[in-house]
């Protein structure tokens, strides 16, 4: 006999295999195709725990990762909104909020309450770890179109200034972080991988 | 200037994205493709924190996710080994072994050592920690080759025997997940997703 709870529980990890189908606008480093979410999840967790000694504030590194593996559930229902789509964002909020409720309610109590935590907090960037968990969140496009010769940015028309604009979040958490991503901009405007806004 | 050790650091980091290439025998929930180790690497990782409850032993349950993120890693020289591949097994430590000696030797001295202390206790299964995460890597394909109606067992001629042989090592660390597992199996072969081994 499988208890309620256990069914309650294996239903959500069934359900989130959705997110091995939420299709993000980077590619993978060699160009090939498309990364998605869950993937995505992967990477930037062992991301995080690589270079946590970066983050200029101590943090909890076991919540850090705990966040980054939790952080796109939402987009299974609310989709992958591209990060300088200026309508997309619009009501990025009601969807991504009506899919935490959804997703994360096909747990137990207990652990619903546990996740949406742990997600709200990376949302509201209110505390050490969430603002880690984002500038990692942040960093890996960044090097992942780089690497990809810019793919991902030219296919969307991002110039420089909209990476460096949205990216000096990175910053907020980690100096030595932020200090590499503008290195990788300049990099990448020089290679041509990223057009330069003053082109 | 970016430092010798964020270097090391962020090749690895761009290294292991090959992670997302290697392929596995089982498919994905809703049968569409066969699932990769990345994504796999995620779930399981999350699957981990949702069921941890169901250790026999009290777990560090920080260690056992971490040791999730890290443990298919050498797969991106080695190969996926299929479960039920005999001849596979018979050179896959060597293999492994050399794969983690050049993969995690990409990073600096400490964090090489830190992953391949992880790796190497998921592999003795010498740890409570590392008996439940490989427990929950055990019971993550009998959960979608269940669901996607057994494709990847009958594709791979596999029978109900050698799946409950194999996956007997999940009553190591938790009886609840292997009572639950034998249950999964009885109800496959009742629906027809896998052959019992006395028909």
């Amino acid at each position: 006999m499988t208890s309620d709870r256990l069914q309650q529980q294996l239903e959500f990890i069934v359900e989130i295999d959705k997110l091995k189908h939420v299709i993000r606008r980077n590619y993978l480093v060699d160009s090939s195709r498309r990364e998605n979410d869950g993937e995505h999840s992967w990477h930037i967790a062992i991301a995080a725990m690589i270079l946590a000694e970066y983050s200029d504030e101590p943090v909890n590194l076991s919540r850090v990762i705990k966040m980054l593996l939790v952080h796109d559930i939402v987009e299974i229902d609310a989709g992958d909104t591209f990060a300088y789509d200026t309508d997309g964002h619009a009501d990025k909020d009601v969807r991504e909020q009506r899919a935490a409720d959804r997703l994360f309610g096909l747990l137990p109590d207990d652990q619903a309450e546990e996740l949406r935590e742990l997600w709200d907090e990376f949302e509201a960037l209110a505390t050490a770890e969430a603002r880690f968990a984002r500038a990692v969140d942040m960093l890996m496009p960044m090097l992942h179109n780089y690497h990809s010769n810019g793919k991902g940015w030219r296919e969307n028309g991002v110039v420089s200034d909209q990476v460096l604009n949205r990216q000096q979040q990175i910053g907020k958490a980690s100096s030595a972080l932020w200090e590499f991503g503008q290195t990788l901009v300049a990099q990448a405007i020089e290679e041509g991988a990223l057009p330069s806004t003053d082109q």
